[in-house]
C-alpha cells in the first residue's frame, strides 16, 4: 500500500522561489564575509559524542540529536547496563555520533585539531545546518542553518569594531536599513554585580536583568531578591534601570555606577574604544545602542556582547548576535585563544524580508523563453537555437512533448516564463522564430541573432 | 582533561581552499542547470523512516543511518521486544528517523507531496548532502555531497538529448574535455534476456555483461552458467562481446541479433532517435558511445541508461550517471508518472579536476590587500579607507594587532595576499598610502582613490 508522504516535524522543504531567496540572503552575508576577510570552512554534520556531549548544559545535552550504531548494536550493550532500561545510561552504548547542534563548537573542535595548518589569526565563516530536538513552534525548527563568522588568536579591540562594520554592511546590502545593533560588555555585567555585592550570582543577576524589557523594573526587581541579592544591592541598581540617551550619557552613568570596580572600569574602556572608532568610521544604515541589560548566553562571553535586532516597528526577536569568548578552545586542549564571532539568523531575517517586501524581484532564477513543441522537426530545430542561447547565459527550454498549445502556453504562464517562441512549418522554412511576450502579447519575428540580442 | 580532538571516521573537514574549489564545481553545475530550466529543491537532512526504509533493497536498509528517538526512548519498548535484545526488531522502536540516504526518493517523497503546487513537467535540481553507514576506503565517504537533476512528467525522448547535452555542457564549463558519455537501454537490455531465453534471470545476467570491462568474456561467461543461464543462450551473446565500432555499427549488429524482441527494437528506436539528434545538435567537447554492457541499479531504470567516464588516461569509475525511470513516484501513490534524471559525482569530480590541474588560480576568494597595522590613530586611518575599498567590493582587512612588522608581513606571505599597504606617520601626515606589491617587491604611494582603482 502506498505511504501518504510527510516529513518529520519541525522540518521543511523548500520549493524553488523559498530556495531562490534563502540563497540571496546567503549569498549577500557570504560575499560580504569575504570583502571582510573571512573563509569559509565546512565541518562534518556529525561529529563523535564526546566532542559535543557536555558543551551546552544538561539542556543541550537533551537537545543533541543522537545517531544510532550500525549492525548490531546491542550485543555491545552489558547485560547489567541492558537490564536496567535506562534511555539515559544506555545511550552512550548504543550511540557514538551526533548531529551537529550549532557551528561553534565543530569550529573549536576544528581550530585546535588543525592549529598547525592555520595562520592566526584566523578569520573563518561558516554557513551550514544544524538540528536540536527542540519542541518545534513558529520559527522555530529542528534543522535550520546558521550562518557565523569568527576570529581566533587576537584579541585586538579593532575586531568588536570589525563585526558592527560587518553587520552594518551585511544589512545594508539586504537592504534591511534601520537595524538596531545593542552592544554591552561583560565585564560591566560583572562589574556591577560586584558593586551590588552579587560576585557569585553573577549568572542569576544578569538572567534577571536580561528580562528587564519583557517583564520591567518591579518584576525584575522581585526575581533578584528571590535570587538572594539583598535589597541594598538592589537599590544600587537604581540608575542602572533607568540608563537611557546617548551611548555617551551612558556610559558617563556607567562610570559613576561602577568608579569602585576595577573589572567594570576595563569594560566601560573598552566600550568606549568601540563606540568612539565606530563614530569616526561612521555606520551606512545601522544604528550602534549601549544596552546594559543584555547578556545572552553569559557563561560563554567575556567581553563585548552583540545583538541585533530588526529595525523600529518590525516584531521580531533578535537577528544576529555574538560575543568574544577567552577560552573556547581551551575546552580540546588548546589555551589562551581568545575568539570573537557573530552570528545571523537566517530564519528570520527571511522573514523580516518577507514582511518588508525587501527580497528583489530578480532572485528568481527563472528561464528567459520557452519554445512551443510543434513536432519533430520543429523541436530539433529549436534545440539548435536554444543551445546558442544557453551558451550566451540565456535560460531557455523546449517544452518536451508536442502536446496540445493551450497545454504549453499554460505551462509557460503558471511558471512566469516572460517569453515563448513559436517555430512552426512557416518559421522553419524561412528560418525564423516568432517571440511572443507574454505579458503584453506582443509578437516578433526574428532571426536567430536578432533572437538573441534581443533576450540578453 | 582535554579531549584529543577528531572526527567520525569517512567524514571530512573542509579547509577555505577546498571549500573554495568544491564551490567552484558546484556553481559551474548550479549554473549550468539554470540555463537549462531546472530549479532548486531542498529537502530535510532526516526523513521518517518509513520513506526510506525499504527503497534500496536490505543493503541499503543497513546502510540509513537511524537517529534514536529523544527523551526516554526504552519506555516505548514493550518489554518482550526489548528481552530478545534483537537489534533489528528494537530499531524501530526507538528511531522513528533517518539520515536521507540519496536525493531520488526524498525527491519522490517531495513531488506526491506536493504535486498540487508543482507543474509538470518538474524539472528539478537538488545538491545537498547524503549519508550512508558504507565502510570507508579511498574516495568513499560517509557523508557526501549530490548533484541531481531530474525532470518528472514527461516521457518525451527530447529529456535524453537534453541531459545528454547538460552533461556536455557542465564538463565543457569545467574546461575536462573529453569526457565519454555512454548510453545503455533497458529495453535492449530485456530484448537480449529475451532472445537468449533469459528473461526471468535479467538482473542476474545484466550484473554479470557489466563486468565485462572488469573481468573479461570468459569470466563473464563462466557467471551466466553458473546463474542457470544456457551454453545457448550465452553462445548467442557472441556478437555481443565484441560489438565495437561507431554508434551506428553498434546498432546494426543489434537490430540483427535483436529482430525478435518488441522490446529490444523499441529499446533500439529509442537509442537511434537520440544519437540522430545529438549527431544533428552537435557536442562541444563529450563524446557519446552506445554501450550495451551498461546496467547500473537495473531494477531502477526503464528506459535510457547514462554514465559519464573521465577522459581516456584518467582512471577514475563513473564522474555521473543517471537514466529513465518509469515509476519512482508509484511508491508514494502516485501512479504513471515517467520520470528522467540524471546526477554528478562531485567527489571524483574533484579529484580529476585536482589531478589534471584544472581549477582556476582564481577560484580561491583571498583578500586583495593587507593594511599593516601600526598603532591605534594608523589603524583607524587604514579601516577608513578599508571602508571604501571593501564597497568596491576590494575584499581588503587591517591585521588586528600593533604586532612586529615581520610577524604582519608573515602573516600576509603565508595567506598568499598579493598587496600590503604600509600606513605610518609620514603617510597618516600627507594622506597617502605606500602599496606594497608582494610578490615584485615594488612600493608605490598612493592617495585613496588611486589605491582603489589600481586595485579594482
Amino acid at each position: 500500500m502506498a505511504q501518504k508522504p510527510s516529513i518529520p516535524k519541525g522540518t521543511r522543504d523548500f520549493n524553488p522561489e523559498q530556495v531562490a531567496r534563502r540563497n540571496y540572503i546567503f549569498n549577500t552575508i557570504k560575499q560580504s564575509f569575504e570583502t571582510f576577510g573571512f573563509q569559509p570552512i565546512e565541518t562534518p554534520s556529525f561529529e563523535n559524542s564526546e566532542t559535543l556531549m557536555g558543551k551546552y548544559g544538561d539542556e543541550g545535552d537533551r537537545l543533541i540529536f543522537k545517531i544510532l550504531n550500525s549492525g548490531d548494536f546491542l550485543s555491545k550493550v552489558e547485560n547489567g547496563i541492558y537490564e536496567s532500561k535506562d534511555s539515559q545510561k544506555i545511550t552512550p552504548k548504543i550511540s557514538e555520533k551526533a548531529l551537529r547542534y550549532d557551528l561553534t563548537v565543530p569550529f573549536a573542535r576544528y581550530v585546535v585539531q588543525h592549529q598547525n595548518e592555520i595562520e592566526f589569526p584566523f578569520k573563518r565563516y561558516q554557513i551550514q545546518p544544524v538540528w536540536r530536538a527542540d519542541r518545534p513552534q513558529k520559527g522555530r525548527f529542528r534543522e535550520f542553518y546558521q550562518c557565523d563568522a569568527d576570529v581566533v588568536g587576537s584579541n585586538s579591540l579593532w575586531q568588536e569594531v570589525e563585526f558592527i562594520q560587518l553587520y552594518d554592511t551585511v544589512f545594508t546590502a539586504l537592504k534591511l536599513e534601520g537595524v538596531i545593533i545593542k552592544i554591552n560588555n561583560r565585564k560591566v555585567l560583572s562589574g556591577i554585580a560586584e558593586v551590588i555585592g552579587a560576585q557569585d550570582k553573577l549568572i542569576d543577576f544578569t538572567i534577571a536583568l536580561d528580562k528587564l524589557d519583557k517583564i520591567g523594573e518591579e518584576k525584575v526587581k522581585e526575581e533578584m531578591l528571590g535570587k538572594g541579592i539583598s535589597e541594598d544591592g538592589i537599590a544600587k541598581l537604581r540608575p542602572l534601570f533607568s540608563l537611557s540617551g546617548s551611548f555617551e550619557s551612558q556610559i558617563e552613568s556607567l562610570k559613576t555606577i561602577l568608579s569602585s570596580s576595577k573589572e567594570g572600569k576595563q569594560g566601560i574602556e573598552e566600550l568606549e574604544f568601540v563606540s568612539k572608532a565606530i563614530k569616526d568610521l561612521g555606520l551606512q544604515t545601522a544604528k550602534l545602542q549601549l544596552d546594559v541589560t543584555l547578556a545572552r548566553g553569559l557563561n560563554y562571553y567575556t567581553g563585548a556582547i552583540f545583538e541585533v535586532a530588526a529595525p523600529e516597528g518590525v516584531d521580531m526577536g533578535s537577528i544576529g548576535g555574538g560575543g568574544r569568548y577567552d577560552d573556547l578552545t581551551g575546552i580540546f586542549g588548546l589555551k589562551d585563544v581568545s575568539g570573537i564571532g557573530i552570528s545571523f539568523g537566517l530564519d528570520r531575517i527571511y522573514l523580516v524580508l518577507e514582511e518588508l517586501d525587501l527580497f528583489p524581484e530578480t532572485v528568481m532564477n527563472n528561464i528567459e523563453v520557452l519554445f512551443i513543441n510543434f513536432g519533430e522537426r520543429e523541436a530539433l530545430y529549436s534545440l539548435k537555437a536554444i543551445k546558442r542561447l544557453r551558451q550566451k547565459d540565456i535560460a531557455a527550454e523546449l517544452y518536451p512533448d508536442d502536446a496540445k498549445m493551450k497545454k504549453q502556453m499554460n505551462y509557460a504562464n503558471k511558471r512566469n516564463i516572460p517569453f515563448v517562441v513559436l517555430v512552426g512549418e512557416k518559421e522553419l522554412n524561412s528560418q525564423v522564430f516568432t517571440l511572443k511576450n507574454m505579458k503584453s502579447g506582443e509578437q516578433f519575428e526574428l532571426s536567430l541573432d536578432q533572437l538573441i540580442s534581443y533576450l540578453k
